[in-house]
């Protein structure tokens, strides 16, 4: 098609980030914990932490599963991991042509590293 | 009994961590992100998350299951989260008397935010 569009993947909502003061300062609230809970839950597994881990430190800050292949799993694999995590809101996407390019949503990444950064 | 004994429960050894640089400035290994996601699977489950909260925000940054029972879960429940804690590394453990009292591992808490912390 010679008329390109870009097309947003559907992402986690705004209002799910941001959050939450440092755990060592406040107890979190029922609703955060459930929120915050979903994201770790992403990065619980070793294959799409790492792949969390490449997409973010990949040059210019995106990646399509064509610069990630290499992680010893399949890439339909490769694809349902940057879904899991997309639909946790860690990752954005957007496709150009015959790839989706993914990168870290940085609301997310503030979240969970201000709840887990000790209060001094 | 008159003779009071600190009794250290036992926690996942210390080279465990640290861990790891940025996820935005390279890539995890293999390995660190088996240890990561175990300590992020800890997380993952919201009662758990808010008993972790509740430890590391409590005074003096110690809690025992008698401090923080109203989260909606019975004793055992608490008991039970508070050692999928401890066994992932988060929490640290020690008797006194009739009960257990919990600490978040400081040096478990950095890694975790270290490895979520946007480098610049």
């Amino acid at each position: 098609m010679s008329n390109l569009k870009l097309v947003e993947l559907p992402v986690v909502e705004p209002e799910a980030v941001p959050c939450c003061p440092p755990v060592t300062s406040a107890a979190l609230s029922e609703g955060d914990s459930v929120r915050m809970a979903a994201m770790f839950k992403a990065l619980a597994d070793p294959v799409r932490l790492r792949l969390f881990s490449r997409v973010a430190s990949h040059e210019g800050g995106e990646a399509c599963v064509c610069d990630i292949q290499d992680v010893g799993v399949s890439q339909p694999t490769v694809s349902h991991h940057l879904k899991k995590l997309r639909e946790a809101g860690l990752l954005t996407s957007e496709r150009r042509g015959t790839w989706v390019y993914y990168r870290v949503a940085p609301e997310a990444l503030a979240a969970m590293a201000g709840l887990l950064s000790a209060a001094r």
